[in-house]
């Protein structure tokens, strides 16, 4: 990996020397031989990415309103925003923020419409934290294939930092009648996406965001308001949110019957199954790398929970023998993507990687086989099971155990 | 700011009537009358900001290498990386990643030059940081003028996560001799930009980045790799970065004689004035925003210290007769921006607010008048007194202390 210890001449006359032509016209930019020697670009008002970087979200069939973060490519925590996973029903709605309103009914006192202005006129509140797809992980529940990359088995995950007005906020503002206990959350796509949410979670840290990484929400995330539901599956988080209803009871929309419950092996189904259960995915290595050599390797990863900070994580790298803990990047943030590192040894043999996540209520992340037992085999929702990447003497790295 | 307490049957009635064919081609693009009744855009692999949000870099001068990052639109910490400040001094050099090299030598066992990916094999960390120019605030203290934003005040600094592997990991690698005392960093760029760095920040927190909130480097800020020395004005930060050499005194180069050190008012100069000392600036209310009302208001603004933590910034809404503690965006991280909040009941008449900012070393943001009696009225750099906004009656906020 490195040319190893060479003297400054030998430097100098390799870079004058050795470079041919076409090295030179890579990515289709024309690269100086020298850039010492030639002025470079001016300054911009919006940057680009180098020509040589082309990190893409990957869309998951037709039609399908999906879209996959590619988390092999990122390091951190940060997801660009314009990386960050899609997830929508009837395509991302067109909304002029001059003419956005959201309205606030049902068992309130004053009944009130809020223009984008008075939303962000209230104290305000920001927090890094992850959002996940309650879906995220399907195939490595009932699509297992060696060829997948950790963007087609776990992109329907991100973390941005989130801003906006606490929904605590806007409900002392409307003033909430007693015997309250539910609110509906509608969006103004063309699915008119609704979900019913306790209102504990509106005293708790619910928001409504206009702001992600610092900037305005981006159209596929709600512009220009969204709910923010903290660690709650995806679909939750109504984005373009234009209503919210007060009630005493849950709405029991399409959304929370024909979807997003998730059926039991006894033909019950769990019902507003909102947390996202802790979790943790190896990203590197993973399926397409070919580690080229043995010895030291840094295994990375990302690990969340939906139920606070994730308290550790632990590696196997001989298929769950033996586990030791992986270091996690501080500071580590309740309900956000946590990365973890894990020095590691490759004896160059086969072996099978694993990584475990536990967080601050004591909950460990399952086994594939723990979860199909309490869920049996046909559940659509909250895969949050064990993955496995299996390492091949020959260096290939495929999805899933092998042997 | 609100339309007030309305039932929702005016609610639905304004929406469909109300409305005029004009509001719907704002900002060119066609906006349907209502969004729920029109499927919306599909998927897309790389995410677009709405057309009705059009943040922007300003450059300062013409050809300067300068652009400023717009403080006053943006929320949370975070800076997109499109809208990273930039300060370069010849131009953005194209390199390619797969010729990119990296030669440590001088007074090392083994002189060795590491390419990306060599760097990027070795263990990494990720930190969100600050970084700001050593000129950040030069109009504040050398040509006020009323009709400044934040962005033109101090619009040279920007936070993003930064990945990469540090310095001490590389410099164990390559060996460091008894006696080394400094390193040289050189850049790559037309600038050959060069700064001599204390070997202690080695063992500390300095890295080789090569990401930024979660993906690459951007080609303004060094890509493919840069050396990052935590909390140290920004040219100290050199990009491109093609060369480390250890020695054991600083190398004195134009970078540290003819630029970027502190003349003082005694004729003697600050030489190696890295640490970035605390500050603060209010970026709302600020020019050239019009408060509507009086009433309630949230000042906002962001607030770092090179040499740590903020642990409190205090606000003065009545010209600095009182002060009184604003609240800290947590988790308040070291070396990194930090947004406070404040609220404040406007009474309507004519004030200035102000902010001031006190690191975890006890330092405390100095005023402009005890700064300019340390440093002279001719100093370039380092311009970290307390800013002022001046808030008229009718609602005007201009820079600067009025009256």
């Amino acid at each position: 990996m490195t040319d190893g210890p060479i003297s400054r001449r030998a430097l100098l006359a390799g870079a004058a020397g050795a470079l041919g032509a076409q090295a030179l016209e890579r990515a289709g930019l024309p690269v100086p031989q020298d850039p010492t020697k030639v002025p470079g670009t001016p300054v911009s008002p919006l940057g680009q990415r180098s020509p040589f970087e082309r990190p893409r979200r990957v869309p998951v069939g037709t039609g399908q309103g999906i879209s996959l973060t590619p988390l092999q490519n990122l390091s951190g925590i940060v997801t660009p925003a314009d990386l960050h996973f899609e997830r929508h029903h009837a395509g991302v709605p067109a909304i002029d923020p001059q003419r956005y309103k959201l309205l606030i009914h049902g068992m309130v006192e004053r009944p009130t419409m809020f223009d984008l202005e008075a939303l962000k006129r209230f104290p305000s509140v920001s927090r890094l934290c992850f959002l996940e797809c309650s879906g995220n992980g399907f195939p490595s529940y009932r699509d297992i294939r060696p060829d997948l990359t950790p963007q087609l088995v776990d992109g329907l995950t991100s973390t941005s930092e989130w801003t906006g007005v606490l929904l605590s906020t806007l409900f002392r503002d409307v003033g909430v009648k007693p015997g309250a206990r539910w609110f509906l959350a509608e969006g103004e796509d063309a699915a008119v996406m609704a979900r019913s949410i306790p209102l504990e979670k509106a005293s708790d840290d619910a928001m409504i965001a206009y702001g992600q990484n610092g900037e305005a929400l981006r159209p596929e995330q709600g512009y220009p308001a969204r709910l923010l539901v903290p660690g709650w599956e995806g679909n939750a988080n109504v984005k373009w949110i234009r209503r919210i209803e007060i009630a005493d009871r849950p709405f029991m929309t399409r959304e929370e019957t024909s979807k997003y419950s998730d059926p039991l092996p006894d033909c019950t189904a769990r019902l507003f199954s909102f947390a996202m259960d802790a979790k943790s995915v190896i990203t590197f290595p993973a399926y397409p790398v070919t580690l080229p050599d043995k010895g030291w390797w840094e295994i990375e990863g990302l690990a969340w929970s939906g139920r606070g900070r994730v308290r550790r994580v632990d590696v196997s790298t001989d298929a769950g023998r033996h586990w030791a803990p992986a270091e996690l990047q501080q500071p580590v943030l309740p309900k956000c993507h946590t990365r973890f590192r894990y020095l590691w040894t490759w004896d160059g043999g086969d072996t099978t990687l694993l990584s475990r996540a536990a967080d601050e209520t004591g909950y460990v992340q399952p086994t594939l086989d723990e979860l199909r037992q309490a869920r049996g085999r046909g559940t659509t929702y909250h895969f949050n099971h064990i993955r496995a990447w299996t390492v091949r003497r020959d260096g290939t790295v495929v999805f899933g155990l092998e042997g």
